[in-house]
């Protein structure tokens, strides 16, 4: 019964995607003699915990109850205090929970208190599925640097568009919505000026009741035209340029009046530094990033070892061409065995596509963050 | 149960696949008051049908049972008797089968000739299957056209080979291994000289007890350097080359006495028409051909119309580069709405790769068969 009241949890904590980062989604389920009689989670940044949640959706006696939670209560007061200290003294009498806090400096410090306190707990009950089902909250609260998805969509004989540059749409209606969706539950999106410069796109979430990521843009000499979609539209929908020393500090100013955020990262061979630029918008407290690139700015962010997840739109077309565009450009491996390998590989039908999704191995990003 | 029976006639047909081409794979089983008491398939080109197999298998009275035949039984005198008389000639009481014959100018007669001898019958049980498990033959035996077959092995984003031009191996052992199956099954396996003139390979099935397909080569002006490893073999496994007026005459006397033929098909601007070398390839019996082509001659063959399934192994990597080679190259078509369309898509799990099968849509191999 363990496992049967945690997905309770976990699909309760799954309601909050998209409206609780940085933080964890978090679900709790309270159970006295086989009957739930409390649940509840985390449903908005600031706003009080999912256990919380949960304590105050009964007004049983807690006390010879079960609460099952997916994460760690936390110990410290943050937003909101301690939920720690509301289970004991609610007399919760026995605390199941999916994962410790992955922070490792309180990890098990709420564990400790609530056995001192006399409460029975039980740790790891469907973990790894509340780790894949947190995965930007596990990397961002260690690692302080966005999690991010580099999503593509290519036709069967691996086009983005046609020689002539015709790109809309290779991919159905359904994935494309998927795609509006993930724009939806991330943070932010991330393009490169080229993108704009081609496509002038408005990269904003076109789901009703949808809320638009924060717009990325990577422009290394400040060159994206300010009738651009996404500048004349920066003070509706926050916006920032990632640029380099080399960019005219004129520009920056004009974009700065049209409320465009601008910020100067480290530059490698004249071009944003990705790795800078990604602890840079970590600090902003951005934890989730949607690459939806170019293949050059693609091959850069794995060269660089920025990107965690692929996810990857296959449609049931051949376009063919020698010039036509592929996901990923730039200048590639020379050689098999240093290709970037992609674990967890999972496949789903979309519609009439097919959805690739994996992530980068580990070692491959090590590889790259230590050249 | 005419499913259940239906089912087993078509596993056993199963069994003949890759040694009785041109002819379809036919399993037969008989049924006599609930029990099984003959089963048979065709077994080898040129030796005795399912039907014939099953009745021979059994020492029972066949009068009272009912024969379960993947196919129409054959009406006219070929390799062997037909087999509808020695039906009748048995006293079989009900045939049930999948398929008519799908030759229009035989289609239907021997269900006539059961019919008009008393024998009750029923067409259509598992009709799809025993299509789509005969897709070679059914093409074949209307249109004397061979069923093209183009297999290609990529990246995660579209790459044949890294910029350097390595391709070994971007598909895991398991794809290779099942490419070998299928080089196993069909008639041949055609690639172009630049691959010969690359990887200079031998296009042998490597599985123990496996057949090596007829290796064809499509070169246009006869390039392809003796010394390559099919033309030294040439001796030993059947090989085709396909050329057009523009190659040497010496160079074709050359290869002949090496034991290669060479066939000189119409050109189309001075290289070998795809169709016409199709319709060539179908007058020698050839039903079924593997396309192991690199970019161009793939492309060619989609444009051409000469390509009925593809099937696209998917490694879960990424190569990256502007000049790494894809699947099909050529000049690509311009506008997204002549993208070419594939159907009855299909996605498996082979070892770590994700193979996706499908068909050509037919609309576009006609639009292409009418430029």
């Amino acid at each position: 019964m363990n496992k049967y009241y945690m997905k309770l949890a976990l699909e309760l904590a799954e309601k909050g995607r998209g409206n609780v980062n940085p933080n964890p989604m978090v679900g709790a389920v309270i159970v006295k003699n086989n009957k739930i009689i409390g649940q509840g989670y985390h449903e908005e940044y600031g706003k009080d915990h999912a256990e919380i949640n949960a304590i105050n959706s009964t007004k049983e006696n807690l006390e010879g109850s079960t609460m099952y939670v997916t994460l760690e209560p936390c110990f410290h007061y943050g937003k909101t205090p301690p939920c720690v200290d509301k289970i004991i003294e609610c007399r919760i009498s026995k605390v199941v929970i999916a994962s410790f806090d992955p922070n490792p400096l309180v990890s098990g410090n709420s564990v400790k208190k609530l056995l001192a306190a006399g409460i029975e707990v039980m740790v790891g009950v469907l973990d790894e599925e509340n780790k894949k089902l947190n995965e930007v909250f596990m990397k961002y609260i260690i690692k302080k640097i966005p999690f991010v998805i580099m999503k593509s969509a290519m036709s069967l004989d691996g086009k983005i568009s046609t020689s002539t540059g015709e790109s809309k749409w290779i991919s159905c209606e359904k994935s494309r919505q998927k795609v509006h969706k993930l724009r939806d539950e991330v943070m932010a999106i991330l393009v490169g000026v080229n993108t704009i410069i081609k496509d002038n796109p408005k990269l904003t979430c076109r789901l009703e009741y949808g809320k638009n990521p924060i717009r990325i843009v990577v422009d290394s000499t400040l060159k994206i035209p300010l009738s651009s979609n996404i500048i004349t539209s920066a003070k509706d929908t926050r916006t920032i340029i990632v640029t380099t020393v080399y960019a005219q500090m004129s520009k920056v100013k004009e974009l700065e009046s049209k409320g465009v955020e601008v910020i100067v990262a480290n530059d490698k061979d004249k071009r944003v530094d990705l790795k800078d630029m990604m602890k840079k918008l970590g600090a902003l407290k951005i934890d989730s990033i949607l690459l939806e690139g170019g293949a050059s700015l693609n091959y850069s962010a794995i060269e660089d070892g920025v990107v965690d997840k692929v996810q990857i739109y296959i449609a049931p077309k051949i376009i063919g061409g020698v010039d036509s565009k592929t996901p990923v450009g730039g200048n590639g491996i020379n050689s098999l065995k240093d290709a970037f390998k992609i674990k967890n590989i999972s496949v789903e039908t979309i519609g009439e596509d097919i959805l690739v999704e994996g992530y980068i191995e580990e070692s491959d990003k090590e590889k790259c963050l230590q050249v």
